[in-house]
């Protein structure tokens, strides 16, 4: 059972008190934070803004995804602010809010994604303070809304974004039934747009039978390192993110974490699940090891509601949302 | 599959447009009424304010009710404003806001309850018009927090109100293990204040195993109208309903719907199910049948999502909150 | 929420104090009855013998009917002594005992019958008064253990048993894949060994698509009443069943219930579901219309718990065990 | 528990021995009817061809209903062949066939559902007799792909086919999110497309909150004959409908079934559960009801697997399909 | 599929034989161990007494593990005797009984903590040695209830106890909600009465976000050793660890298994869910090692089995009970 | 999610394509391999037969693997042909295709594992090349299956075959309740028919309580190679499993695999679960290390579809397949 002090003085996010709301009690936003339209001036300008995308028309597979928003907002109020490992108090060093959800439109695949973008990059400007838009944090929904996200966030930027993403796929087939937005795609399309440098992007976890080895030859040839999770498991792995993470250096990163990198036992709520993932601990030993990158904007991705009967994948999901604010919090 | 056209011009209550924001998204509040902070002086004074009691340390049996409101809420998205068979717009009506969630403590239960009051009260007054406060609908919870939203609506009375009461048990017990404000006890408690007058007072689809026959004592003594279940299902049944009804009159009345007066199948998640119980047929044509009663206050009690693989019984919940708003509507 | 007053004075059967030991204490009894080696003197003879049979290697389709016992026994701690349509307290009435399980073994099928059926009736033998065995009822297990039970119960009798039978099948078939003792073909065999009088025998329920019409011929050659579940929603199906009840007057009656009776919504955990089938409502009325019958004997079949994700099905035949003791006490 | 006897003699469907082959085991096909490929010309040409539509792109609520045909194909296992209430041996008298599923583009709306209808109609020509084309029933899927399965149909008939539509809700709303072709359209385009002739249309089981009155204008103007939930269970109701059955005569009339007409408590899985909906056993006796109709083509809809824990909707559907098809074998 | 063999002779604890009684058969106890009531002069004293403590008052957020002692002993019932790695017959070297639930009192948080122990310790002193009470593992309910035990087994000694405390959380919170013996609490109450020496106090697991880096403070002033769940992964943390087990020596330990010390994936069913746990293979090579410990009490703790759909956490914690249990004869 | 590009081309084995059925249409094949009956002659002899075996009478505990065939059908659909550790394309290599589910007969034990394995080697010999029989992969049911495929597979070899085998229990009791066949037992009959060798037998991932120590008497007598859980996760373990792969060679190997091997929180859906157990990865690890094994035969048994509630076991399950056929994949 946890503990449950009083919060943290004049930090930078008011979260409401639990002596008087417990954290079963209140309107779910994401771990608490207030809405956006709920932060006042002392607390501007926002340094994160997190919202849902409830959206999944990109599947090939299993769909439901459109619900993980409302999910991940209600198994995410026992998130408390301070990081442990980090050492850092989130809340004490970063202004957060709960944006609401994009506008979506089931049957529009691109345009809500260019809708997703345009509404982001909206909020991220208002919110955000003179040339420092606010940075953004999309929880998913499938992961097509990648693209949206990553247009928005690198619309505040001067350079392509590095990118750093868990998965059990790559992402980066050009279509899939003649559909190029699909959330197989999501990465050729940013490539495509030159959102994102494959030289600087790295893909962990990638795993499991594939239709030809073929599947991974863009990736190959435009400089993509794969690191799958195989290899992720050993120290050779473990030194080449190392590396790549040195490379990327302060250059602004993407962080964009496909639920269905973990294996299906910690995050069953998803819906292409793939067999010998990531346990919940080398996921959070990963995303630790981040720590020092620029996490210029960010997604979490592809919980499914319907299929995760005791809620652990939610839970899990809301917990990367918050070692993801904790890495730019620490870095701060 | 439901139409999802426009929405009327002109209510009293403003949703969101579905067309911008699916029923499948956004930061979930009541059947998507608005926050009370986000109303607008056009669509003030409230008439319904709508609150969650995340509370169950009333119960004897299986806990989990805290969590009801979020589950009610979260199901309650795809209830519409039109009332079909009463042919009322619910919102075109009536200004309803969702206040949010009460301030409870799970370690104390009288105190709890009368700061649920308070608060609740409190709310009334600020968001109602000058002498018509704002009238309170409950969603617990436990049946013991229907002590408080009965003291908080009498607060606005000048007389006990009525009570309308759906349940399979009578909850006029005196106390169980010693305590005197269980969800066994709530009835018994507001006899006792006279905040409700139990010669006014129907309990409908009483049922099952007792302890013993002294069980049904105390209500019987007082005057209580007691419609078994066996009895709701016959045209005597439903007469003696009518006559109750219409004694009633316009007399100020508090309606409490305990989600257990229905059978299992219809709402297996709620905390002491009882075999046997209504339809949710029956259940919907009883709640109309009350058509001219001035609610003065309600509330729905008792679902436990823990018990609800399916979602059906909040969702039940979520159309009960809806027909209370709508016999209200259809009464102006 | 349910009254939870104090027991009854000296009754025939002694329930621990709930006061000391709340419903959801203790090692799970059926309904909290003791058991047998717990009855002192003054309790005994007893009148009825619950007890469990944990068997399933007689279905045709869908095992797991074992566990079944130890889930009614822990959706049982609910039920209350005291039946408010009848007006009668069982525990003032009858001394009741759980004698725990009958011995099983996976892998014979008639030997476990036959096994079943000598322990049941030396039990009857042990805990019953001189020349008044006590009374059998059995929790399956699927229906083929019914045929156990009655050959217990059959040999305190100087006649063949009446019948009476809730079920979705027949349950007449001579042989499944060669087997003679199966779920469908417990009552063939009882007719054959003449432990019970077709002519005095009544299935209601029955529905469903069959392979054949000659499914429906033994039955029918055989004179058993069928009352189809079509025709028990009528007033002449009902008229027929209250005409075969008085035929069967005072003669010792055996009562078998296959949960499946019961549509699935009510009793989703069976293993052969047929849907469009009784309410609970109609059930307990049907099951209270049989008042004034000599209950001699009794099971209650075919729960199967892993289907049963909310335990509506385990609740639902907790109360039917106490449905049918029920009648035996308001006979008295 | 069920009769497992032997299968009639030279029906017009041979189905596997369960002899041989128990219900559990095999590959599924629907109601164990054999697929196309495997029908010889002695049961040529095949009156009724089974297919799938794993389609649900059309949804605006809660998707997943693309894997409904391989659920009711599993559920649809312990279907026998005679129906009781009929007295007909639907295989004695029908040649019917699986044509496993149609070929669907989740990104692609309209064009799915025109190659659903196109392969549709080269099934049914090239299974069928001369002149006399197999007729089809279609498992969605959503509701969308009603459309294509009517126009498939339709082009075997020289008129408007008559409609007999359950549902709760009407789908005749013109555009949701600016598509037409969704969900909550196909009875729009149909009316459009003179596929269905409204007059000859009759919705039952219509409930449930709306937008607007102004939801059922498009239905009532063009004639369409609306009974609610709450008509239909009036004795006034069902003369309506008989009269309706009787105007229609021996038009050709199309069949579609949307599971949520019935309660969630018998049809949890669906993707906009209505509460208050019909039984099953009021759904039965309404199918049966139809006796007489000429069914040219049919379809069961919305049926989401992921929301039915214990199988019940799965089930209830594939019922569904053996009622249409022994209203047809009862009327040869 | 596992061994079924005749269980050893002579042992000191008798278990029904799984060949008149399968394991899936019979009133559920802990591991098939006797009641308290049925263990006979030659198996006297009784070295453990395992007992239920049926009461989740204690929680801050999920209650429902009330009805875990149900769950686990269900659970339980496959826990063989013989421990292969200690090479050790449990039943051989001790008598084990299960004394049922202890008394509890739902509203009274501080009462029933205070009766659990005094009831407890009376069970301890009649059915142990003399001079030699019999030892005391307590079954839960959440971690409020060790306090209780802890009480009841420091009576049985003359100097506090060291602590072995598996969880993610501290549980040395002051109050909260004003509360002093909530689950946050038990071992800042232990402490405060001196029944446990902080000293020798080890906290294994703690991980997740905290409220404020305080939380830990209470605990590392008073000298409390905390391998957190990323230390005691490490080889440094794991000789920590044993460095401390050397340290407690002879002294009598008491061992605390809160189940979320482990993973979601591997134990769901717990109110306070913590990513990013132990495995199960972990937890049980972390209790393996803590071989040659006198513990002299123990508890398991927060199973809720409304969150456990497949029963995978009440199994784990029926095992962690036999590998406590295995622990003590080992030693012996 | 995954990449969901063309298949390629010319294959031995032909499968649908998904740019025309996608993933979750069509009717269930293992993998989508296509049924005998659909394999021309271009792709023939069949190199692998997979098929079903819906049997669980040999079980002690929990029945329901029945129903395991068709689930895993359900859940290999996107399994693709591509083995990116091993590099090679399965279907490139190897002629598969599922043979339907083998005759079985819930009542006779022994008579259907006889008529299994006659049935299994006449497919094997029907759709072999002269001299080569097709290997033959059977899914479960329950492990007594093991003993039919076994035959089967031994018929068309010289020697006894090496057997590798994982599983949390050793399967080598003599008799359980009487019953030699039972799936306690496959490899004492194994063993005692000589249709393997024990010397060459291995077993991974043995664990949990035992009866007494004498349960793995008769294999370690016999020779047979036993690496416990714990062992296994040790590099002394991996070495001696290395040491027993060299042993083997080339001599035919037949692979068991109880899903039971693996943990719960991986495979929580079979009959009798054990704690402590392989992660996955573990367990694909183990797998890819035989390369170069000659399997002659294998089988996956005993998953039980209604104790998983996300799929996650037969998904596993299937993947385990996709290994076992990969490993002769890239031994060819």
């Amino acid at each position: 059972m946890p503990t449950n002090s009083s919060s943290p003085k004049s930090p930078r996010t008011i979260l409401p008190d639990p002596r008087q709301s417990p954290r079963f009690a209140g309107i779910s936003t994401f771990c608490r934070y207030p809405r956006t339209a709920d932060v006042d001036d002392a607390h501007r300008p926002i340094d994160w803004l997190l919202y849902g995308v409830p959206f999944d028309s990109g599947v090939t597979y299993r769909p439901g995804a459109r619900f993980a928003p409302r999910a991940i907002r209600d198994a995410s109020q026992y998130v408390k602010p301070y990081h442990m490992t980090h050492s850092v108090g989130v809340v004490e060093k970063l202004s957060i809010a709960d944006a609401g959800d994009a506008p979506v439109q089931p049957y529009a695949l691109k345009e809500t994604l260019d809708s997703v973008a345009a509404w982001a990059r909206q909020q991220s400007t208002s919110h955000g303070g003179s040339g420092t838009p606010s940075r953004l944090l999309a929880v998913g929904g499938d992961h097509s809304i990648a693209y949206a996200n990553i247009k928005a966030t690198h619309a505040a930027q001067s350079q392509p974004l590095a990118l750093v993403h868990f998965d059990a796929h790559l992402d980066t087939v050009d279509k899939v039934w003649g559909e190029s937005w699909g959330h197989a795609s999501p990465f050729r399309r940013a490539i495509d747009e030159t959102l994102i440098d494959p030289k600087a992007m790295v893909s962990i976890g990638v795993r499991g039978p594939l239709n030809t080895p073929t599947d991974l030859e863009f990736a190959r040839d435009h400089g993509v390192t794969i690191l799958t999770r195989e290899e992720i498991a050993t120290n050779t792995g473990r030194s080449a993110l190392s590396k790549k993470i040195r490379e990327i250096g302060t250059r602004p990163a993407y962080l964009t974490f496909d639920i269905d990198a973990i294996d299906p036992a910690f995050a069953p709520g998803t819906g292409t699940p793939s067999v010998g993932g990531l346990s919940s601990t080398e996921a959070l030993e990963l995303l630790r090891s981040l720590k020092g990158l620029d996490i210029a904007g960010a997604d979490v991705v592809e919980v499914l509601p319907d299929r995760d009967p005791a809620g652990i994948t939610a839970l899990l999901a809301a917990h990367i949302v918050f070692e993801i604010l904790a890495l730019d919090a620490a870095r701060r």
